[in-house]
């Protein structure tokens, strides 16, 4: 399987070295803000990590500056069968506006995205038509969480009658925020004050104030966390039934709580009990949202090749191991 | 979605119970040893419920006596949609042959089973090209292990890209033994000096006999459970790197150890770490078992509307929770 990964940040560059390290997936093409490279036989990923963050993949050999990197890859849309987009989401309609361009454009494949935001997410299923009437095969919210935690919750929910809570606690640790810059103010967006527009206007400087005020953590309550829509439209309960937060520490690559999802139910039998999804603290967000969401583009493509199209949440499917 | 159940023990009541708590499904069938109760407009779970161990279903209002009770379902298969084997599976080669007369007897449709044992199950997956010819979607391994607990793995693998290890260990109580009389037998089938024959060939007083020897508790190391070639099918990890064991407790409904999954990998930048999926002690075997079943069986539905037939086992999909 051929791949492009559209953002060559903290998740893209995670994405190839993943992809580096399986023989059933090929990266072949890589798109930033600065530009895009392309080669037909295999980037190298190691040179691709060595882009320095304020840097661009068009400086990497075979690389090309374009205003458009997107654009240019839409139009080598033969000469891969997956898109993974690596991008950030500000603002809520940005991934949505690619995905619509990929469409429109003439790919005809799988495609995934680590969307997290809600309202994107609904964006993101209103393409369902599209996506359908031009056999292409998205899944949405293909991360961590939402992703496989949420999968998770779909898969815990078959012990129970009725769903009365999915709660989704995670944490993050990383040495260094700034290869997370948009990830990071995402997080902030979710803060007590603060919105998308605010966040993504902070400079390095303001968002380093920020995360000083509280000894470099970030603890995030009630985010608004695609979950709950995904948990809704897979049945397994209402999206205000589903509540996502946790702890992210910019200053500590070791997690500070281990990232939990806990779903609580009522059995046939009338027994209240918690199933629950606990990931390793050794796994990083890049491990966690990378391996999960090639997965699901290994799974894309399975759909895609028997002919299901459309778009789907991950908590719809089982992300299908990429050797 | 109208359902049939072969078998009328524990599991077999369990998932009409669940059944008649869902919009989405309506139990139209069920068969066991004795005959057999069909009623277009739904059959009443509680007169199932009602039906004693040692009777037979062919005593409910409309059941009929059959010695081939399972071909009279098979004559009925234009009156559901789904079927759910629920059926002890001693010798190793019933369930399989019970899916090859349902293909053959011109069913088209969904089916699963709760198989457990590697044998079982490969015997299963060699009838996928006879059940592709035939458009009929068979999943196969989907209780709760193999089912919920390797479906749990399947998704636990995506943060690694090297799985070491998958080690199930399953804590069941039951009250009285005797609502699951097979299922112990199988039970007793893994214990050193036992198998399949032999335990099959018990009576229910050498089975007390057995149980009192260990204070009504079994405890089973390295099962032959299909867990392996399911997790292997899946291209999760070898057969050999999934153990599957637990303690059952014959005498007491709470679960003696609770029921967890654990998967240890390497993640791509080289941490070797443990996720784990851990089941309420409140769930019963019942519960986590029907549940998942008939949530595949849901899948299975979703999987034939959109023209995928063949045979899958519960680590390749995510089960469609039923409303």
């Amino acid at each position: 399987m051929k791949i492009a990964i559209l953002g060559a940040g903290g998740l893209g560059k995670a994405a190839a070295q993943i992809i580096a390290q399986k023989t059933q997936m090929q990266l072949v093409a890589v798109a930033d803000a600065g530009g895009f490279v392309f080669n037909p036989t295999g980037i190298d990923a190691n040179e691709l990590q060595n882009v320095k963050v304020g840097g661009s993949v068009s400086q990497m050999q075979g690389g090309q500056r374009s205003s458009d990197a997107i654009g240019e890859i839409i139009n080598l849309k033969d000469e891969y069968d997956g898109v993974f987009l690596a991008l950030p989401n500000l603002p809520n309609e940005f991934i949505p506006c690619v995905v619509q361009r990929f469409v429109e454009g003439g790919f005809q494949g799988a495609l995934v995205d680590a969307l997290k935001r809600t309202r994107a997410m609904e964006m993101i299923f209103d393409l369902d038509g599209l996506l359908q009437d031009n056999k292409c095969t998205f899944l949405s919210g293909c991360g961590a969480t939402p992703g496989l935690l949420t999968a998770a919750a779909a898969l815990a929910a078959q012990s129970f009658v009725k769903v009365e809570k999915v709660h989704i606690w995670w944490g993050v640790g990383i040495a260094r925020w700034d290869d997370y810059k948009a990830t990071i103010r995402e997080d902030i967006a979710h803060l007590p004050g603060w919105d998308v527009d605010s966040a993504k206007a902070l400079s390095d400087a303001e968002v380093e104030e920020v995360l000083g005020q509280s000894d470099g953590k970030l603890t995030l309550y009630n985010m608004e966390h695609a979950d709950d829509v995904m948990l809704e439209r897979a049945g397994v309960c209402e999206r205000d039934q589903v509540t996502v937060g946790g702890v992210m520490d910019t200053r500590n690559a070791k997690k500070p709580v281990s990232t939990t999802m806990t779903l609580t139910g009522i059995t046939f039998d009338g027994q209240r009990s918690e199933h629950k999804f606990i990931l390793g603290d050794e796994t990083t967000m890049a491990a966690n949202v990378c391996g999960t969401a090639l997965g699901y583009l290994h799974r894309a493509q399975w759909l895609h090749q028997r002919g299901v199209y459309g778009v789907f949440g991950s908590a719809e499917m089982m992300p299908l191991t990429v050797k």
